[in-house]
């Protein structure tokens, strides 16, 4: 008896990537309303079913839609905004400024559309996303058609859709609330990463994605510094660590899983959770070779993720699924090593089992819905064909098939793409907005690269200091006669201190961009010991901006940071042309001198050896303050028994650019 | 004053790949006869030349097209015809049997068209090509209207294309010497690599390259078992031996150098060696990460190729070229390693220069061939564009262009693809000749694959030997009273050998297939000393094809062959159902008694533990013989005291699986 049926997919190499594999060759699919019916032989299944439409689907490759297992589809909109860069240069030096300055709702809508096409045409149909303002993410990709994992962020920080975290936790809620129980969206939470959030935090989320039984999304165990720090931090790795915080009582999607063991793979096992592999990313970032092939033998559900195509630099799953079976040879030196086959299982089944969606999607079998592609090997750099094998389809699929092989999209049992046409959605339109977008965001970086001062001002906490500066320095012989002064009772002490003194100068093309100067301070206790350490970043602006009476008098501009990130971090940032070294032993009082305060320095220049300098100095926002300062500060030259005919009005860091 | 010439390019991101990497936006190229005449911004050109036709690029990249810089071009042919198997299994079991049976002259020409339309549709404009009947693929490229260097393999081998390494020679010589002076091809010489050359080879190849002056290409050092075996047998690493042989007396390009250390590239910039790089060759061969880095830093020109077709599995130099700045990344934990420009300039500029053709194509540049490409970089995948950092352009070429958005080509002046459509080659017509070959070669294989047998003939070596077998089998007590037996002067002794045997039998799914031994022969000495050991593979027939009235006769077909390959080769080349291991301890005599011969085995079965035996056998081509030699056999069980009532019909492998 035939039954009736919407659609009938005929003449196919149907891969089913079931279980088993089951290949049928001519082969056909039945699908009703949203889901398959029926996966088999032409032959049977035109027997079996009547349909309403029977597409002849021409030999060409009919399989379930590729599941990109981790990204961050938006950032489509930041493609090629900065590349070879490292991590944290290319995170909080050029991301983050970006997104705190542009992503809003439009800008949501807007990249997870262009994604959403660059899916369809690479034959994604189901991908796992994490980023802000989420739920528009979410209505995108249900209005273009596509299934997703949409989830949102949550951070310890202030992000673009949340001041604070209990903001976010509160926005997530309500958006998987909204959303869940949706034919195409499942709605999750993402607590972006064990050093990004708060161990709260981490308990919190877990607690939505567990109250709503919907998934986890995290990253997890990325970089090795990550994990080191988790060691030190916590006294264990980033899988225990987060199994302490009981994370994985919820249903979890961890990206990336490169530095963990295998008792952190036992446990991921042991506790269900889904990995995303992500080659390219863990390539281009050099965050190391995650243990794809012992993951899999220990059973766990690994799929493949892009990662998002602002480190990518794009969507394509084709280009990713093969890269995963190259690296995974290449990083154990066995060619034998994730075949084609299981590298195309993780791009579909394994995928959507790693986003707890296997029921839904993922293979082409009876009761699943209806997401699967057309795929034509025919073309040129995909000829010829051999039969011999039955695993040769996997392998031409993964080492030559290229995503514009892709001819047919259908997500939920709906046509996306037809013979390459898009049929859900308006291109041209979407790539006019993303232009205006990309000549606003290269605009406000141009602004911004125009200074080093700019620069230093979009990383963060830089703060303006007094614009007068009072500063007398002369060389001294006799550094102790100088310490005996300044340990007379005419001088009211108020801080005595010691350092040892680091400073690297950055000079740049433009002198009118002053200096950027990085200083590692040793603080040193009576007894020589190193008692703190102090980072600082300091821009120092040209010198003499104005002319003065007197050359103890200075104006220029001083931007003062704290250095949070390394020495490395701020060149690769700024790029200077040249940098300058100085290292010195600093005595430094602060003291009260004819009623007026003013520090004293007595630096030893260690390296280059420049001998022992006296400096006086002060600084003020009133040109007249500064005028008298600059008087008094004179007489404290004399009072200090120095001679100010051995003035000096240079930097050292002059003294070594031009030497006397 | 105008210039009159014959084409100017307008309107394009010229980006010229030059030295200094000079690029015009809008930029305009002057093309006249074969040669570039002049690069620069639109407006200049549009002033200084007149050109009878102008193509307006349409804000398209204008770039010189890709150099492939180590391929096996016809082997397209053979494209996914055996994936995800070690190098040994992959070459000696499918590659070479396959070529030795299909490659000619007609297989040449055909592949290496099939290769250039995907060169051509990929945007490469040049290749360096390594492979058989030489001639035919210069013929094709040339006729086509791409430019190559062809190589001519030398092998100690037979070859397709030489029975003797003298005659391949002489092939290479007369090949050069006819080709010498073309404008499209570059001859040379190939000897394949030192493992599989004499000697003799490096310096007569050496010599041919010098006396004609072109470039000699080879692989060197590609896997550690090659740079180990050369500091084996050469007592130096591959490098310095190669040198040593004066190989670098000649142009060389060098494919992969991935096993070597800082010396030794030293070595290789010394002497002007240039160097292909082919990372996905290397990634799925694992043959292991090549100090790309190093090798520029050090000044080296360093290329990027594909690697044959069969190995890859496509000729996709975009891809190509993004791997080579990702693993340069991953494999050195640094993501600043190799940048996007510098990796777009080994796949052109840098190319040129390793195939020693840097003066003639590369970079666009005036006096150089027009071999130029368009690419459109309007596309969705590769959206938007940021300009705010002119490296920006090289990244999005590297890390988001596919070979699909490649639009013109042009190659010495001569238009070979316009708007993506062919316009020197029949594309169709190829690929259904292609379609047949493949045919072909399936039946050819899965005629081989049908029986063990085939595939162990398909090896090469596996001699049959005599059909009858008489076998005598007894379980002894006492080992020692054995041995005074055979010492009696009754027996006249031939031979007396001590082995130590290591056995494991393959068993597959169909027991008609029989079993295959690959048995390991220790010769042990009187001191007990290993004075030798033998590796034999032996194909055993089904036991009892015939039935006979006593036990002790056997017919079944045996076949052996010097197990000259590892056995994981073979169970990766057999692929066992499963696999029985026996190790023993024989004493064997070759005796004569009663006028006729026989072998006496007295075996400990070390592995498993399964006591003490008696053998007594013989082989036979004749029925008669054989049931004569069985009664006889039958008497000297008795002579040496065993008793018959302990015969054993079955083989020692027997006993493990169905253990009595």
């Amino acid at each position: 008896m035939t039954k009736h049926i919407d659609l009938l997919l005929t003449n196919a190499i149907v891969l089913t990537m079931d279980d088993e594999f089951h290949q049928y060759e001519p082969g056909a699919v039945a699908v009703d309303g949203d889901s398959i019916i029926a996966v088999g032989s032409d032959d049977l299944l035109k027997t079996q079913y009547a349909a309403k439409e029977i597409t002849d689907c021409q030999g060409r490759v009919l399989m379930p839609g590729l599941v990109n297992a981790h990204t961050h589809a938006a950032m489509t909109l930041l493609r090629g905004l900065a590349d070879d860069l490292r991590l944290d240069v290319w995170l909080l030096g050029f991301m983050m400024p970006v997104e705190r300055e542009f992503v809003s709702p439009e800008f949501v809508q807007l990249g997870t559309s262009l994604a959403c096409i660059e899916f369809i045409r690479s034959g994604v149909t189901c991908f796992a996303d994490m980023y802000y303002y989420e739920e528009e993410a979410a209505r995108a990709t249900a209005e273009i058609g596509l299934r997703a994992l949409c989830s949102q962020t949550v951070l310890k920080f202030p992000s673009p859709d949340a001041d604070t975290y209990e903001q976010a936790l509160e926005v997530a809620q309500d958006f998987i609330q909204r959303w869940v129980g949706h034919p195409l969206i499942v709605p999750s939470v993402a607590p972006h990463a064990p050093y990004t959030c708060t161990e709260g935090i981490l308990q919190a989320t877990t607690q939505i994605a567990a109250s709503y039984n919907v998934p986890l999304h995290t990253h997890l165990a990325e970089t090795l510094t990550e994990a080191e720090n988790s060691k030190e931090e916590h006294g264990m790795a980033v899988i225990p660590y987060v199994e302490k915080m009981r994370l994985f009582d919820a249903k979890v999607l961890a990206a990336h899983c490169v530095h963990i063991d295998v008792g952190e793979i036992h446990t991921l096992c042991h506790r269900k959770v889904g990995v995303s592999h992500n080659p390219t990313s863990n390539l281009k970032l050099a965050s190391g070779f995650a243990p794809v092939t012992g993951m899999l033998e220990a059973g766990l559900d690994v799929g493949i993720g892009t990662d998002g195509p602002a480190s990518n630099n794009d969507l394509d799953m084709f280009e990713e699924i093969r890269l995963a079976a190259l690296v995974a040879k290449g990083s154990s030196g066995d060619p034998t090593a994730l075949p084609a086959r299981t590298a195309l299982a993780m791009g579909t089944r394994l995928g959507a089992k790693a986003l707890h969606m296997g029921d839904v999607t993922g293979s082409l079998e009876p009761g699943k819905r209806a997401d699967l592609i057309l795929v034509d090997i025919s073309p040129l750099h995909n000829a010829p064909r051999f039969r011999r094998d039955p695993e040769g389809i996997y392998a031409q699929l993964v080492y030559a098939s290229k995503a514009t092989d892709v001819t047919d999209v259908m997500v939920n049992g709906r046509w996306l793409m037809r013979e390459r046409k898009l049929l859900t959605i308006n291109e041209a339109e979407l790539l006019a907005h993303a232009a205006a977008y990309a000549k606003k965001i290269d605009a406000f970086l141009i602004q911004r690269e125009q200074s080093v001062l700019s620069k230093l001002i979009a990383i963060g906490g830089a703060m303006e200091q007094e614009s007068f500066e009072v500063q007398v320095k002369v060389r001294v012989s006799d550094p102790d006669a100088i310490i005996e002064r300044i340990e007379q009772p005419d001088l009211e002490i108020l801080q005595q201190r010691r350092y040892h003194e680091f400073d690297t100068y950055f000079h740049f093309d433009d002198p009118a961009q002053g200096q950027l100067r990085y200083r590692e301070d040793e603080f040193i206790n009576e007894k020589g010991e190193i008692t703190n350490v102090r980072y600082r970043l300091t821009m120092i602006g040209q010198t003499r901006e104005r002319h003065f009476p007197s050359d103890v008098l200075l104006s220029r501009s001083r931007f003062i940071a704290p250095a949070i990130h390394s020495l490395r971090f701020y060149r690769e940032y700024f790029k200077p042309k040249s940098e300058t070294f100085i290292e010195k032993d600093r005595l430094r009082w602060r003291v009260i001198y004819q009623g007026t305060e003013f520090y004293i320095n007595l630096d030893r220049i260690a390296q280059p050896d420049l001998g022992t300098f006296l400096e006086v100095k002060s600084r003020t926002w009133s040109l007249r303050d500064a005028e008298n300062k600059a008087e008094i500060a004179e007489h404290l030259i004399a009072f200090l028994g120095a001679e100010m005919e051995s003035t000096v009005t240079q930097d050292y860091v002059e003294f070594i650019e031009e030497p006397k």
